[in-house]
């Protein structure tokens, strides 16, 4: 959770902010990538300015800068203290913000790049994934005020003894949504290299189309599911702070699309999107004794190894008191999560537990299936229609996933796509 | 000028201060440019820790990191605004102190990394060029408390608004200077790709010797001189503090220079060294009427111009009421130089003026000559006997410099080294 507060007495600044929107844009590694590629940032940035607005930019690191860092650290050490790591990497984002804001200077546009130490961002005290706790915007509100653009470097903060600290993957995006709520922006656009959200990936179902305006809630269940676009704490934070998020291409100048709060005509649509993850990884464990406790057991371990599970599913054989457990973890942490399972089913004397990397995770999402029933019913006839065999089910409200075979994840895809008509 | 406070009252450290030698460390671009010799400065200091010190490292950017940042930023704009060209340049100190510190680590050193900021080096309000105003060593020694080595960044500092600020050319070795003082380090140790510093310059004059010590005052005249060893700011600032300065190789575990108090039995000898600059133009202004005012009103226009002025030489002809003026600047100066002379050369009504940059300035240092008279006449009879004219001469306490053709400079390198006995 991700907590931004604000002060509690009246700022002679909230008058003027009143009167001059506050914008927040977000550009992401490859839109800050090259020299030219900052100009033209700084270009759409001015063009907003030049309208009347208020104009607050969060930059991340200029492409493969950051893979530079890691790998120029790499040939110190494998295992970098997480103080140091965050030491170095935050290095990226500094570099890309000065160039932005001097990109900014030379075409008349005055600008001031801030560190998010400098910008207030105040996070909690542990190294490479901190959440943001705090947002002191005096420096910020002071720069908008003089007329600069504010150009912030993403992906960080300081915390309580003023070391830098990063707050992890998809930081730069979480950076945008709690400085525009702090700021009470009026939208936060984050620019990215697609041009929206889209019913699928356009990659694998070419009649994929753009969603115009998609809830927090469906955004989170997309995010979540490897529709890598946004990353899910954002997200997460947009909707706590009701900041509405646009989320656009940063190099066609045209309407990306909208995450807000969900308006009650989109219910209509049972299914907004299919997601497909790769990046799954099955374990099971077998025959195992039908006592209380076993899966609290298996489940404190891989929690005590910071591996994150998702899908659960335990199965009761008819036959005996034993049952069998499966989940699914990301990929990479299918190594660890197996011998961990192997330990405890030793230890819970159970046959065995193996693991299969060879799978996708499908999902469709939609606020719509909560007052449409049969949507998961629908769900798995096609996919049975179509030959696909379904390993393993989980839902929610908002979102039914299947785990299938890999070789057949993209097939589903196009499968559930036609379905739910998401190209219509 | 540059000024460290030291906190007035008791503090505990004191005490533990007493007991344990704290010995700063300081490497440069070159010692740092590759994750390899991050590695052997690792080892080295670790190596000194492990004797019982405390100690302190200050590291430049690897490499060429500085001029990489600068060329990216050209792509962007010729004419940075200062805060931000500070923003920029200072992550390449941050990216090698954050790699220093993980190589100690993995050498089971516990160190930490500091920004100039993180270590409290507090700056003037004055982007690119400021000056140390003070240290605020609680951080610092807190970590050395805690049995850490303190990795900082040199070159920089921060400012009274929180902005990031670097400190100008041979920053880094002031840096160094700064916090020795005032840690009251037992000694400074600047690592560097010289071995030490030597009668004159060993590619010009193969029987140049290494001086085991030298005297703030002689390396001071030394390094304005253009023995690019060490920055003139950093020796004042030893100078000031009583830091002693030993001067050293970052590649072979040989002594260096001692840069210290002088002592008495040094002045045996009259001249320690011989200095050779070739980035230096000679302006001058020819047949100006002979008014009171008249060298003010050029010199005032020039430092208006933030040109700074070496040697002046002022000739009265004895059949006009007019004079000569000449002065040597930095080559770069001397397009800028030699326009606002002609301007000031049409208004005082002289015949006109003209500058040379195909010229050199050739010095010979020591506190010696003060109580050895002739030093100087043996000097110019010496560059007379090898056919060599001298252009113009400056003279100090101790510092006699001569400009001549920039031809006949190595020449009369090897001339004043040989006649002065540097070689023996």
């Amino acid at each position: 959770m991700i907590i931004v507060r604000f002060a509690g007495k009246f700022h002679p600044f909230l008058v003027y902010y009143k009167y001059m929107p506050t914008i927040v844009h977000k550009y992401g590694g490859t839109s800050v990538g090259t020299p030219e590629k900052i100009k033209n940032v700084a270009a759409k940035v001015k063009a907003v300015r030049d309208k009347g607005n208020n104009v607050v930019v969060i930059v991340s690191a200029m492409g493969h800068t950051t893979d530079e860092l890691i790998d120029l650290m790499h040939k110190i050490t494998t295992d970098p203290d997480p103080r140091e790591y965050d030491m170095l990497v935050s290095t990226g984002e500094q570099v890309s913000a000065a160039l932005l804001a001097m990109a900014l200077q030379s075409i008349n546009c005055p600008a001031v790049s801030l560190t998010g130490g400098q910008a207030g961002v105040e996070t909690e005290d542990i190294y490479r994934k901190a959440r943001i706790k705090n947002i002191k915007l005096d420096r910020v509100k002071k720069e908008l005020k003089a007329g600069k653009v504010v150009v912030i470097t993403g992906f960080q903060g300081i915390d309580s003894k003023g070391d830098i600290i990063t707050i992890g993957r998809g930081g730069s995006d979480t950076s945008a949504v709690a400085i525009a709520a702090a700021l009470k922006a009026d939208v936060c656009d984050i620019y990215t290299d697609v041009d929206g959200v889209y019913t699928t990936d356009p990659r694998i179902v070419p009649e994929a189309k753009k969603i115009k305006s998609i809830s927090y809630e469906e955004m989170l269940e997309l995010a979540s599911l490897g529709a890598q676009v946004l990353h899910p704490r954002s997200v997460e934070c947009a909707m706590v702070y009701g900041i509405k998020i646009h989320l656009r291409s940063s190099t066609k100048d045209i309407e990306g699309t909208y995450i807000e709060e969900g308006k009650k005509m989109e219910l209509k649509k049972a299914v907004r999107g299919v997601a497909l993850d790769l990046e799954v990884a099955k374990v099971g464990i077998l025959q195992v004794p039908d006592h209380p406790g076993t899966a609290a057991k298996l489940f404190k371990a891989l929690a005590d190894a910071k591996i994150n599970v998702d899908m659960i599913i335990q199965s009761v054989h008819s036959v005996s008191a034993a049952a069998d457990m499966a989940f699914t973890v990301n990929k990479t942490d299918a190594k660890k999560a197996l011998e961990i399972t192997q330990e405890i089913a030793k230890e819970l004397k159970a046959e065995g537990a193996v693991s299969d990397t060879n799978v996708a995770k499908i999902s469709i999402v939609g606020t719509g299936m909560i007052s449409q029933p049969g949507v998961a019913a629908r769900m798995f006839s096609s996919l049975s229609a179509a030959g696909i065999n379904i390993e393993m089910i989980s839902t929610s409200e908002i979102k039914i996933s299947c785990v299938v075979k890999a070789a057949e994840g993209k097939k589903a895809v196009a499968v559930l796509h036609k379905e739910f008509e998401l190209d219509k």
